[in-house]
């Protein structure tokens, strides 16, 4: 069994195992509040969002599922959250390693990642940090829920840990209805949620920099600088954007206060880069702002973590590519290191095969429904992204419909890392080379 | 004044000439039907679509111009299109020696190629083209016009004329107030109008190629190859798309037979590529056939003739790299020949330029409206890539609105030309570089 030998292969295995797994225990008639067997498509539905913590519903968690079914997405996306996360992370310093090695361009920072990198160890810092972040925030929600919002201390300690683990695993699902719109006021609610988000949505590695690191800028990774740093501007421009394009919006910010206005649209520019809670309503959003949302749901968050999308070291290059054109500059750099020319392809090989994946789904769901354009594109990329978040159309897609949106999320959760991985780990060598001619372009 | 002296930054300047002398003239009280003066937007909006041959209109040429504004109107895209076709070609003629020279890396081909590219010939070469084709075509079109749909001799040699040149220079302007709807039956002015614009918007190297080699392909340059056979698959891929999703619908292919079913679906397949004449109404077609109309339009037609868009070829070299990167080939190469990773930055570059700049436009224009989104990133993408169909919304846009679309008119025509000459005329070299460092991708 080749698959068994190689892990690039066997992960894809594995998730299709947990998903099948979920989907069984989502069938069981317990499964459901009111004890009859959900359709197998909607089993099947629910438990690949869960493992590829994506967040879409086409069923209310809190009225359709029962305790047992709700507890058992929440497992699912726990385990979807670890797997991806150690797999990814894994699979990156495989595939750094391998580069450093063949092409003798390991700095002496990336020497240092790698000495950490040994299997073990990662496996065991991961459980930690999610151990540690997961129960401070449902310490802080309990509480909160239970003081400030009026639930029994037993229903708060149940929205706790379970907002607390879809915030941490960036999974997006909630056990409110209505997620996290009645909270829209409470930044001790909203706070910790998006601070975790942020925090996971990093990537694993650049947590790991972080952790030993701290702040010494001069001493992180290049991949920790160019996250970091891209994150902060993607939230300071989405935040500004939806906060100008919903100002008035009646239906979203409009009736707020100034600091409510800041708060929403804070926690709207952390979502969705992956996280896929919503304290606004997604569906009543102005056009404009739904594209700033295609714009940061494509990108998502950081790699080697939860966070779906392109990655924003993806964009990060892509740009760092077109700037250095612009200049008519060789090589492309950032932070006082130049990209590689096998890095340049691999972003472009991301971006390229995202777009057509979403442009054709959208095409295929267009043709099958009447649905409205923004809508079904707001869907897709957040299938693809493995965001979550909805204007509310998931429900009302057809059969054919559901079953492409799970075909999506799984590529773009599974399919993302697996592919990135078996680009880096190298190009098979010819030993002979086409001479080289250009044609014009552009 | 260095602009005189570097044809890079002249060529902009021309256009902007032009531009103003039509608006001018456009200005006069003659120029308008009833004579009166029209509002300076109008004739600053026509003008402008005009001259870099898009066919976008905030009123309707046949009955809003006078036969001053119209002949005015035909000189400014015969102007605009002669214009685009000379410099991008000796632009391309000049990258391509520059490539050549530095990086040694002409082959036998491509000095063929050179060989050809003085200015000269180059002008009259094209003045050539433009005269025997425009001719033949008017001439089809008139006697056709005359005998099969009851129009006296002037009226058929006017609507030849006009139709023709407007063919030929992809400008997409019509003198019937329904394009070429009247006509969707008549395979004897759709066919010969399609052809032109196939044509033209392979680029003038291509046609150069063709009249020097004819059809024996193992002479023909790598771009001539690669833009006549992206072409026809596009063509083809354009035409079942179309046929298929329009092929039920009531307003559009529905009621047709399947002859004029497939004539339409073909003509609506050459018309995205840049040339913006309808059989259909394009304010009918489903969502999924707008998607379909985004993707053509985008990628628009060959480099250096009157096609908009990123061009076939930068969208070839893009897959290439796609394709190589997935067989984990260290080369992107095609007929026998790889790329050079500068040709490859070209390429992305023109590509994120493109994306970035339609965005941000949508996302304006939907913010400073309530225009449905899928009519406005018609619009845009069309204005961008200068093809001139459009779901109907052109003139509800307010002032502000068309003076986004002017300047993308102008920057999809003649900015992307000059970018991508200057991205070609080659890097600046530093004495120095950065040390290698990659971030993890995707
Ligand atoms: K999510
Ligand atoms: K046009």
């Amino acid at each position: 069994m080749t698959a068994l030998r190689d892990p690039v292969r066997l992960i894809p295995l594995l998730f299709l195992g947990f998903i099948a797994a979920g989907t069984l225990l989502l069938w069981l008639p317990i499964a459901t509040a009111d004890g009859t067997q959900a359709p197998f498509i909607t089993a099947l539905f629910t438990s690949t969002s869960a493992v590829a913590v994506t967040g879409l519903i086409t069923v209310d968690t809190p009225t359709y599922w029962s305790m047992f079914g709700q507890v058992t997405i929440m497992i699912l996306f726990q385990i979807g959250g670890f797997g991806i996360m150690t797999a990814a992370t894994l699979f990156g310093l495989m595939a750094g390693r391998g580069f450093s090695l063949r092409e003798k361009m390991a700095t002496q920072v990336e020497r240092d990642r790698l000495a950490l990198g040994d299997a073990g160890s990662v496996l065991k810092m991961i459980l930690l940090i999610t151990v540690v972040v997961e129960a401070i925030v449902a310490a802080i929600l309990t509480v909160r829920f239970a003081t400030q919002h009026g639930m029994e201390w037993g229903t708060a300690a149940w929205q706790g840990l379970f907002h607390s683990v879809s915030a941490f695993n960036n999974a997006g699902f909630s056990v409110n209805s209505d997620s996290l719109m009645g909270f829209q006021n409470d930044p001790v609610v909203l706070g910790p949620v998006m601070l975790a988000v942020i925090l996971t949505a990093l990537g694993f590695p650049v947590m790991q920099d972080l952790r030993h690191n701290r702040l010494r800028w001069r001493r992180w990774t290049l991949h920790s600088k160019i996250t970091v740093s891209a994150t902060l501007v993607l939230l300071a421009a989405g935040f500004l954007l939806i906060l100008a394009q919903e100002w008035h919006n009646p239906d979203t910010l409009g009736p707020m206060g100034v600091g409510a206005k800041a708060l929403n649209a804070m926690f709207h520019s952390v979502m969705p880069r992956t996280a896929g809670f919503n304290s606004l309503d997604v569906g009543s959003f102005y056009d404009e702002t739904l594209m700033t949302n295609y714009a940061l749901m494509f990108i998502g968050g950081g790699s080697a973590g939860t966070a779906g999308g392109i990655k924003v070291t993806t964009f990060v290059v892509l740009l760092a590519i077109v700037y250095s054109e612009i200049r008519r500059q060789k090589d492309a750099a950032l932070f006082g290191r130049r990209f590689g020319h096998g890095i340049e392809r691999q972003a472009l090989t991301v971006a390229v095969a995202a777009s057509t994946l979403i442009i054709g789904t959208t095409m295929y769901l267009l043709a099958i429904t009447r649905l409205p354009m923004e809508d079904v594109l707001f869907e897709v990329i957040s299938a693809f992204s493995t965001v979550g978040l909805s204007t509310g159309i998931t429900a009302d897609l057809p059969p054919a419909g559901q079953i492409a949106i799970i075909m999506l999320m799984f590529v773009g959760r599974v399919g993302t890392i697996t592919v990135a991985t078996a680009l880096a780990l190298g190009a098979q060598r010819r030993p002979w080379r086409y001479p080289e001619e250009n044609p014009i372009v552009g």
